[in-house]
């Protein structure tokens, strides 16, 4: 906290931490919105609200923190990851709620990309509020935001291919077996992960081959709050016992092998996990249309079996698909890989 | 440095570490002798001097840094990377050399396990000298001891299989093709790492493949000053006209696919890099000989072509040969994964 009444630095970058933590919990139940977290600090730089977007037709993130704080608001600061908004949606503009509401100044992330909705840094300054934009931006656009943004900036929902496999490259050993190749680590996380998307992909193969669910589920063994919606590709008709069009989750068919026709159906989506298989996946990086890949590689080699991949329309080394590794990191036994394609810029896919 | 005239707990520690690169610049030199490094320390904690194990027939790091420091030894404390031998070889014991030298105080990291050589630190304490023993231990035992250690404990080469594919597993594209699948700053580390070795093994395929010199050169372009043993396995026979069969180096053509004969063929040797290909690299894993992992992953995806391992014996998933992830570390826009079997505790390899 800071002396004489005012947000420090140091007060404006924990409250955009606990922002960023705000929006991360909520993805996964704000689309087609975006995953947004707001702090409210009070004028003497303590913390009086903090929201989250809540699920379509519920109010913003500022909106909830605003309510939070009341008349704390009033000479504050609003810190929110991202641009508030201008428009006149299902729920009135945030830029005016934060006026009506005193604050003195707003400090947010991310810039709204999107025509309809910016505009708010405009009308908040011409109000007479200091605002100040692109604080932890990278962490934001890289984090609770990408795939918004992404949808944002090219009009197709953003696509991770996730798989797991041996050092070797290998998704199963040579007799078929694969349970399971990464540890119970990886596993929880890919659960968390699917709790917090839009939609789920795979082929027909994988259907065949090992009949999944295809559902969140916690620890515990329980679903999840948010299920994602569980989308079979391929032109195989699967058998209507199959684990996949249980009543757990919507589950949509798509009969066909066009990638395009594929990315189309899936228009209606933000974030979307790709789970395999490996001719699946070799179909979506032939068309361009991976937007990160996140490898969980187990530290076991198999030297036989099927591979993660195939199919992927390189024929020489140099047509080879180029990613650019963001990250790497333990998760138990395994290490997680992650990648964007090698022309992406830090924070912007395109 | 201390004050009143002794070396302090940071001196220790600096000079430690001295001695750590001291060792890790004579590796490839000093075979079948440990590579070693030894700081001498005056009384007043300042660095008398720095030593490394000479090529076979020269003096040990402890005689070397002992000359350097002449009269400022009297009174100092000796830092070793391994207990001081004990033993007159074909140079004298390096305990008796620092009791003539007079110094106080003996610290080094790793005890020797060689019956022959060990003793040292009685012999020192005997003398009135205080010994200290498993300053910065982990890392002398994993870094420039790790192959000595190793073949001291087992009677076999300490063996690395370093290989480079693509995210998915393969060595190569479709066609063929495989120049370069990871970038010029990992090429380099396996040159500088060839020039620290005893011997490099490839299997015939390779040769046919790839026909490579399979030397050690400097970013320059120049020969290193150390070159590993080449050594061929495969029952096929190389033309005379090979790359690996001129007169850089020497090389040793083992006409079997015994991967027991090959061990045994290489029982000269301490430190050994298989570099390949995928089937000599499943035939030393399915016999267990593989000690260290160092795979260099391209953040590229192929999707088709030969896979960088192949035949390792494994059937079922539960047969897989299961390591345990030390580090990963990027190299340019790679990454080099180092394992060691799961069995192994840190800085054991047994």
């Amino acid at each position: 906290m800071a002396k004489g009444g005012q947000a420090s630095t140091a007060d404006l970058d924990a409250a955009m931490q606990i922002a960023l933590a705000a929006a991360d919990s909520a993805r996964g139940f704000t689309s087609p919105n975006p995953p947004v977290g707001a702090v409210i600090l009070a004028a003497d730089g303590t913390i009086a609200g903090v929201g989250m977007t809540q699920p379509p037709g519920g109010p913003h993130a500022e909106v909830v923190a605003l309510d939070e704080a009341g008349d704390a608001a009033r000479g504050g600061t609003a810190v929110v990851t991202l641009e508030p908004c201008n428009h006149q949606g299902r729920t009135g503009p945030c830029s005016q709620a934060l006026i009506d509401a005193g604050v003195s100044a707003v400090v947010y992330a991310v810039g709204d990309p999107n025509p309809e909705a910016s505009g708010g840094a405009a009308t908040l300054m011409r109000a007479g509020i200091s605002v100040t934009a692109g604080l932890r931006a990278p962490e934001v656009e890289a984090g609770p935001l990408r795939a918004w943004l992404h949808k944002q900036r090219t009009g197709r929902p953003h696509i991770t291919w996730k798989y797991a496999a041996s050092l070797d490259g290998r998704s199963a050993a040579e007799d078929g077996t694969s349970q399971w190749i990464t540890g119970p680590q990886a596993r929880a996380r890919v659960h968390a992960q699917r709790a917090q998307i839009d939609a789920i992909v795979v082929g027909t193969g994988t259907v065949f081959a090992d009949d999944p669910w295809l559902t969140a589920r916690q620890p515990t063994g329980e679903l999840a709050a948010h299920q994602p919606v569980r989308v079979v590709v391929g032109k195989r008709e699967i058998p209507s016992t199959a684990s996949v069009l249980d009543d757990t989750a919507p589950t949509l068919v798509l009969n066909t092998d066009n990638i395009d026709e594929v990315v189309e159906a899936l228009g209606e989506y933000t974030d979307v996990l790709l789970e395999g298989g490996p001719r699946l996946a070799g179909a979506f990086l032939a068309a361009g249309y991976v937007d990160v890949i996140e490898a969980y590689i187990a530290p076991i080699l198999l030297g036989a079996g099927a591979s993660a991949l195939v199919d992927a329309g390189v024929h020489t080394i140099t047509d080879a698909h180029r990613f650019r590794l963001e990250s790497a990191v333990t998760i138990g036994p395994d290490i997680l890989l992650s990648l964007v394609p090698e022309s992406s810029a830090p924070g912007n896919e395109e």
